[in-house]
């Protein structure tokens, strides 16, 4: 038995972000594996919606949609907990490549931004093949990150010159500034960890980038620290969901 | 007067990285601004070539051509050497756009990769947008960074669950892995800075990612270090030039 995947990277925010290798991709697909709206927002939904309405030529493709397994909240070992999520994800993809897809067909999984960075696309697909029982071949399509989106929209290069980069999670941040770091970008933050570090930082934050909601906020951190959280909250209460990103950078 | 500016990444090494986002820039602009070729290797050359003309629809565009100023090589103080650097190309971009392009115009420098990751364009244009005397305004495409087609070429996953990722030159990793890092990207290495490092360490490394020329290497860097070096010798003497990343992540 065999069967083959994309993981297509669909970019951040905005349908035109897509590549050309995307829309390539996305018209060899017989079978689409689409995540139950629990997790998805209505925002997103409706780009992902777009995106295949828009790109795909031949629609002769079917959507299955799945249930996410809920990953229970993480307790003190933040690594247990997304491991257990993991074998149930697992389960999950393994029964949909088995009863949904035949062996002459391609399936997809349509990945926010891009599928190396902060998902979990990758790595269940690699333990599928690992565990055997069936042979299973998968092609990656790199997309457009959040981080990119974010820089191209403030019109900021993100280091400094000549120097490192460190991309890292609002859970880690909250640990403390990542050591001997000159740029930082922050995914996945939403407790507004930067709230808590030096006001001397430039910070250049934004939410839904890329969409038509799209907010940006940049200047030195205890400047704008109170604008971003009033405005991240009022955000959130609004469209019932948020997805900021931001970077800072020591001074000059 | 006002001159209008679109910096248009271009992904990194295969022309189908290109957004439809760059598609439609791409089809804007009036004149490109494309380096001497000194600077671009042959296969890069071709490459955007390629893409001029598969994706822009109406060939009234032209291009100007124009040399970089070379950078003084780096001797004590890298910084100042850049700066230096920085003010030679100021002049030369700010003659381009004063002496090339008409008000009603619209000019594009096209990068390779993403224009905000290890790319001095938006620098030079904000100088020169700060230092006054004509108004200047310009947008930023973003594009597939030669990271991003690493890992998706690989299918590995940047960051381990939860982890952060830092992003560096070799210069910089020569002076010592960067503290407290789990996954490290390094970009523009001309010295094989990877083969004084921990054996331990797993490696992901490419040379001409995205290209009909890739080559890619991976495994334990205390197995895979020799044949990475030999590979990369015999790759830049062949082809004359080479551009490589990679991936090291502490083991699991």
């Amino acid at each position: 038995m065999k069967r083959r995947i994309l993981v297509i990277g669909i970019g951040a925010g905005n349908p035109d972000y897509v590549t050309i290798q995307a829309v390539d991709a996305l018209n060899r697909v017989n079978v689409f594996f689409i995540p139950d709206k629990g997790i998805e927002k209505d925002g997103l939904a409706r780009v992902r919606r777009e995106i295949c309405e828009r790109f795909i030529r031949d629609q002769s493709y079917r959507t299955v949609a799945f249930e996410v397994p809920r990953r229970r909240p993480a307790a003190e070992d933040y690594g247990t907990a997304v491991a257990d999520w993991h074998d149930a994800v697992e389960g999950v993809y393994q029964q949909l490549l088995m009863e949904e897809l035949e062996e002459d067909e391609c399936g997809a999984f349509l990945v926010w931004g891009d599928p190396t960075l902060y998902d979990s696309t990758l790595r269940i697909l690699d333990r599928l093949q690992a565990k055997g029982g069936f042979e299973l071949e998968y092609d990656v399509i790199p997309g457009i990150t959040s981080i990119q989106a974010l820089a191209a929209r403030h019109k900021v290069t993100l280091n400094r010159i000549g120097q490192s980069i460190a991309i890292t999670t609002g859970r880690k941040l909250a640990e403390g500034f990542p050591n001997n770091a000159d740029s930082v970008v922050v995914m996945l933050d939403g407790e507004g960890a930067f709230a808590g570090l030096d006001g001397d930082l430039d910070i250049w934050w934004g939410a839904y980038v890329g969409t038509p909601d799209e907010i940006l906020v940049s200047g030195k951190l205890r400047e704008v620290v109170g604008d971003i959280e009033r405005i991240h909250k009022q955000a959130r209460e609004q469209n019932g969901w948020i997805m900021d990103t931001y970077l800072l950078k020591q001074p000059d």
